[in-house]
């Protein structure tokens, strides 16, 4: 039994595109960062990354940079990667382990893993030079099904009022127990909010995706959240196919206790604003996605699977990694094709089909988030 | 018999070049985008590209990217280079043919050869959603002489306006009739401006170019369009000198039915605002100027010959491509130097001589065609 | 006996960092450029580069560029590098030597050494031209001790003003008559105010620099100058250390007739803007500082030594010259690391410890000079 139940559709006939401005200006791009990026809680990886004391990931969100680090209580906290002292980052590598403390490279101030400063050279001959109000500036930092999630202004809702409504959703596929097999990178040259677009229909399947489309008609879903900052829905697979993979056969154990409806579904939600969940059989996958500049973007990309999958002789992660890698990348391409596009003055906002009512969706998420706002054209 | 006459010169003593801000700032070149580029013909190439139906040529100007492709009717249409859906560009390459169609690569919205929507994936669900309403946004085409050239923003006067007064000037070239034997490309670190202003004068050429002031000497000629969108005239050849090859001898038989005078010139013709045309005896050549940046600038240069050229053994093209890959590659290094010059503070306008009086009548067209504007130092 | 007399002090508790605007935005840039680079005395490098007449040094300041070339009658005099005709760039290369003259590569408008236009075709045609109202714009030049300055915009205060309290502070060091051994260039992302700040405390050195604090005590010294725009003072070396090199020994016979003192001293003043000086006593460095974006900067490093060292068996400069460049590389880096961090929306101005006092000292001569700005944040 699956937590599926597809809601009513929400397409609106005269929904369309967003103007070209939201994709192109610079000035777009910081009110993102700030309004949105800087103020939503952000998907930063696994916690199963940071498994001791002083091993961290390092986040960067525009000119931002987030440090996530256990603590010696076994708990993750974030703090800004900005010293206290003279504002030099503090940790330069996206992963590692500091021992015990966190040291500034510059002048050696030192914060213990709760960012509270503990040392620092010869600031005890200014008078009146308190540590306790030089802790670390703090990071917002939340676990959920093994995901952690930061925000770099705090305030505002927990990871809960968002993300409550996905745990019943998702609990059948023990997500907080699956470990990493792969990971990789991209860098694509058009707006983040394209990627994500991209993420929220297979209209373009038949088109661009002609492997996936055979795996998995792109008639063959329904939608599941339909409004809202969570939107997504499943696609069935064909007769025969086991998975999405190269071979299209199952490549590993399947992934927790799934009911036989599942097995012949991959489901597939975007979690505004930073994460795309995909979520198979087999196997699931999650996109982080980073915005750069207004036609640039950085997303990672990783494979888990179930966490004892590795002792099968049937475990082929590679059938997955390679199956979504050259997927990703048919995405990508078709983003940078829409990137160039949009930037024409030729370009109007054009209408959205039936199958494309989860953009819309999502484009009324992203214009609620970001707040009254009129870009200059 | 040529058609060319003399005019008077046009020179006026203080003309001055253009302030600085006209070449690096960043607000200039966008209005130059918009007020000139966008609402002049610009030479696209030559229409025997295209020879059958469905092939097509593509055309960057600034953010914007134009098709110009040839119907099953035998006439070349324009299009902007945008989906009506999303927006997305729908070629990519610069020049191929498609079959029939003009098809999306995202969702597969079909256009035919005359901009019309033909197929659009499930909008057919949508209530009231009209086809007709979605056409290729139209880019007008004209052609002139075996030149294409095409207007982003339609209106205002037809190419001949512009382009007649040449016509009867280059009639016995022949060029409807040339064929290309090659073509390269250049990215120049200066303003188009500089680069259009350098063609415009041989005061230059004892300096830069010693080859070409052996075979051409640079008070040898006169002007004959000293005023307007269209400029330029003739050098004469020095004496034993066939044509300006790397060799001083012709390389290919004659383009037309010249006259006497026209073996021993070389014309040289500027038409606002991206085409650089030279015609020799024995070839002709000619330049497109595509403004990318404030400092760069993209140029593509071609060589075309008389249709039977080929079939003679005297047939030796590359002695016209590499005498002038050699003196665009001189032109263009000093461009980028009086690019870094106009750019410092130190650089106020300075006196045009009387050898520049076409430099002073190009730049009163720029600023008309710019219309009222005054940049911010 | 030496002219060291250190002055109190002064540290004043509440001193903090500047706001990250002063950093990162390109408005300040360019005001750094327009009311301190464009209007102070700026080292250009050594006077002894110029030997014969018509050697010459170009220097870049952001868009600008000047040159610095010896006349017939041995005195260097400094010109834009603008050709007053249409602006060009009159020399490309950084160093080099004209004969005679200073001849535009564009239309041949010929300068002397004094910056008088003595040639320019086809301008006698010109009506009422007046070759004496278009000579070179000129750029001031004064010496001291061997190195060259220049200022762009002419007025204010002659170099002595500034300069003249060092002249008694480094004259056994005979700055006058040293010789450059070696040249390194740098390129650091970090904007040129951090470079200069980092210059200007050595309590990063046990965390940076532990080869340096081997060499050198960071508490070894005191500082000398500690207001205005002349900021420094010395460490000592430790005991059995001769200099600041690789092996710790010197490395070439002293630079000047030094009291004892001196040879267990290091001196290290910065002079606004741009010139970094280090006695030591075998060799002298210098660095100059020159922005070329917010977050970029170009650093020319050079060793100087006794004019006859070299004649030495014991002459060994990589020893100087390899302990400095990776000395200088660690600096930079950590430069490069504080660009990040203060460009971040959590960075805030952080208190300075007494051993940075010339840091906020310095700060002050820099907004001084800068005057009343507010960076928009």
């Amino acid at each position: 039994m699956s937590g599926f139940v597809p809601t009513a559709a929400s397409y609106r006939p005269g929904d369309r595109t967003l103007p070209g401005e939201y994709y192109t200006s610079p000035e777009v791009l910081a009110r993102d960062l700030d309004r949105i990026h800087a103020r939503s809680w952000l998907c930063a990886g696994r916690s199963t990354e940071l498994t001791e004391a002083g091993q961290y990931l390092v986040r960067g969100v525009g000119p931002d940079s987030a440090i996530l680090i256990r603590g010696k209580d076994g708990s993750v906290r974030g703090f800004h990667n900005v010293c206290r002292h003279r504002g030099t980052r503090l940790l330069d590598a996206e992963r590692g382990t500091v021992s015990g403390t966190i040291q500034c490279p510059y002048h050696a101030w030192t914060y213990d893993l709760e960012g509270r400063l503990r040392g620092a050279p010869h600031m005890q001959d200014v008078p009146d030079f308190d540590p306790s109000g030089h802790s670390l500036h703090p990071v917002e930092v939340e676990e959920w099904e093994g995901f952690l999630f930061f925000r770099l202004v705090p305030g505002g809702e927990p990871l809960g009022a968002q993300y409550g409504q996905m745990t019943e959703r998702v609990a059948r596929f023990r997500l907080g127990g699956l470990r990493p097999a792969r990971r990789i990178g991209y860098e694509v040259r058009a707006n983040w909010k394209l990627v994500l677009q991209n993420f929220s229909e297979c209209l373009h399947c038949p088109v661009i995706h002609p492997a996936l489309s055979r795996l998995s008609p792109y008639l063959s879903g329904a939608n599941d959240l339909t409004e809202g900052p969570i939107l997504g829905g499943y696609l069935t697979l064909a007769d025969g196919v086991g998975s999405m993979t190269l071979s299209g056969r199952t490549c590993a154990r399947p992934v927790g206790e799934l009911p036989d409806e599942d097995h012949a579904r991959g489901y597939y939600y975007s979690l505004f604003p930073n994460l795309l969940l995909s979520l198979h059989p087999d196997y699931v996958m999650y996109h982080l996605v980073w915005p750069v500049a207004p036609d640039r973007t950085r997303i990672e990309c990783e494979w888990l699977f179930h966490p004892d999958a590795s002792a099968d002789d049937s475990f082929q992660p590679d059938e997955a990694v390679g199956f979504w890698d050259m997927t990703n990348r048919q995405d990508w391409h078709i983003c940078e094709q829409s990137q160039a596009g949009v930037a024409s003055r030729a370009y109007r906002p054009g209408p959205y089909s039936p199958r494309e009512s989860l953009l819309a969706a999502w484009d009324r998420a992203y214009l609620a988030a970001l707040g009254g706002f009129e870009p200059q054209g």
